[in-house]
C-alpha cells in the first residue's frame, strides 16, 4: 500500500471515535427512564446493555439518529493535521441501519468537509478494508486488519487489550507523532 | 487475505456488472429525446457523452434511479455458485450519490437475498479495498487493486486492454473454474 509515491491510508472509524453516540444515547436514557446516567453506571458496557434497556438499541434504525451527533473533541484538528501526510478515510459499519446512510454521509461531509466524499465507506464488516492504520473502537474490526490498529477507548472495549490504544485525540496526535 | 482458512474474497462491483443501467438510460433518452438508440449510437462510451446528452448523467442524483435497474443477465446464479468457494461482497462506489445509499442497498438485498449486508460496502475510491479477487467496469478501480482485477465488459470500456475481460456472467463463471 505504501510502495507507491501515495500517501499511507488511515482508516478511521466514525461512531465513537470522531462522533459520540454515548452522549446521544445518555439523553434519550434519562428522557426514557427519567434517570440520569452516571460514568459507573455504564462504564465497562453499551448503554442498551443497562438492565432492561435493550429496546434502547431500536433508536439506531431510526431516521435521522445519526445526524445531529457531537464531534469528539479534537477530532477535527487532529485529522486536518494528518491529512497533510497521510490519506484519511472514513470506514463506518453503517449498513445493517439503512437510514444511517445518507445521515452519516452527511454528517461527515458537514463536520469534516476537508475529507472529500470519495473517503467514505460506508459497510458492514471491515475485513474488506487495506489501510495502513486502523482507528476503530471495536476490537473485532482490528483482528482481522492488517495494517497497524489503534483501540479507540469506549466504554463496551475497556478490558480489552491486545491493541495499541488511543483514550482521546491527543494520544492520536502523539500516536502518529511517533510514526515519523 | 487467503492465508488463514477463511474463503477468499471477491469484490464484485455493482453498476454495469450485476445492475442494467444502460437500459434504464436508453429508456430515459428515448423519453427525454424522443429517439431510441441504438448500439451503434452509443457502443464505445457512455450515453450522457453523446452529442447533446451531457444533462442526462443529473438522473444519476435522482432519487430511485438505481431503486429498479434490471438486474444482468445470470449474475445471481452464478454469484449463488461462487459463494460456496469465495466469499463475495458488494462494492459499489455510491458516495457521490446520496440518494443512490439506501436504493443501492435495497436492491442489492432484494435480488441477492443470499449476500448478507454486512457484505455491502458503499464507497467512493476503491483504493480502500483489499480482496483476492475485483470484477468491475472501471480500469481505475482495477488499476490500484492488489489482486486479480476483472474488467466486465461495458460500451465505456472496450478500447482498454490491460485487464483480463469477461463480456458476461457465463465468462465469470469460466474464469473462476479455470481457478480451482
Amino acid at each position: 500500500m505504501n510502495s507507491s509515491n501515495k500517501k499511507p491510508v488511515i482508516a478511521c472509524d466514525m461512531d465513537e471515535v470522531v462522533a459520540d453516540v454515548y452522549d446521544k444515547f445518555l439523553k434519550i436514557y434519562a428522557t426514557t427512564y427519567n434517570r440520569v446516567l452516571k460514568k459507573e453506571d455504564y462504564w465497562g458496557k453499551k448503554i442498551y446493555q443497562i438492565d432492561g434497556a435493550i429496546k434502547l438499541r431500536d433508536v439506531l434504525y431510526d431516521k435521522g439518529f445519526f445526524a445531529d451527533l457531537p464531534v469528539m473533541k479534537d477530532s477535527q484538528e487532529v485529522l486536518q493535521e494528518l491529512q497533510e501526510k497521510y490519506e484519511i478515510f472514513f470506514v463506518s459499519a453503517a449498513m445493517e441501519f439503512s437510514n444511517s446512510l445518507v445521515d452519516k454521509r452527511n454528517w461527515a461531509q458537514q463536520h469534516f468537509p476537508f475529507i472529500p466524499w470519495k473517503n467514505i465507506v460506508l459497510c458492514g464488516s471491515k475485513r474488506i478494508i487495506r489501510a495502513d492504520y486502523m482507528i476503530d473502537d471495536h476490537p473485532r474490526n482490528l483482528v482481522d486488519f492488517d495494517g497497524k490498529g489503534l483501540l479507540y477507548t469506549s466504554s463496551h472495549n475497556i478490558d480489552e487489550n491486545r491493541f495499541t490504544r488511543v483514550n482521546n485525540w491527543q494520544e492520536v496526535r502523539d500516536f502518529f507523532k511517533n510514526e515519523e
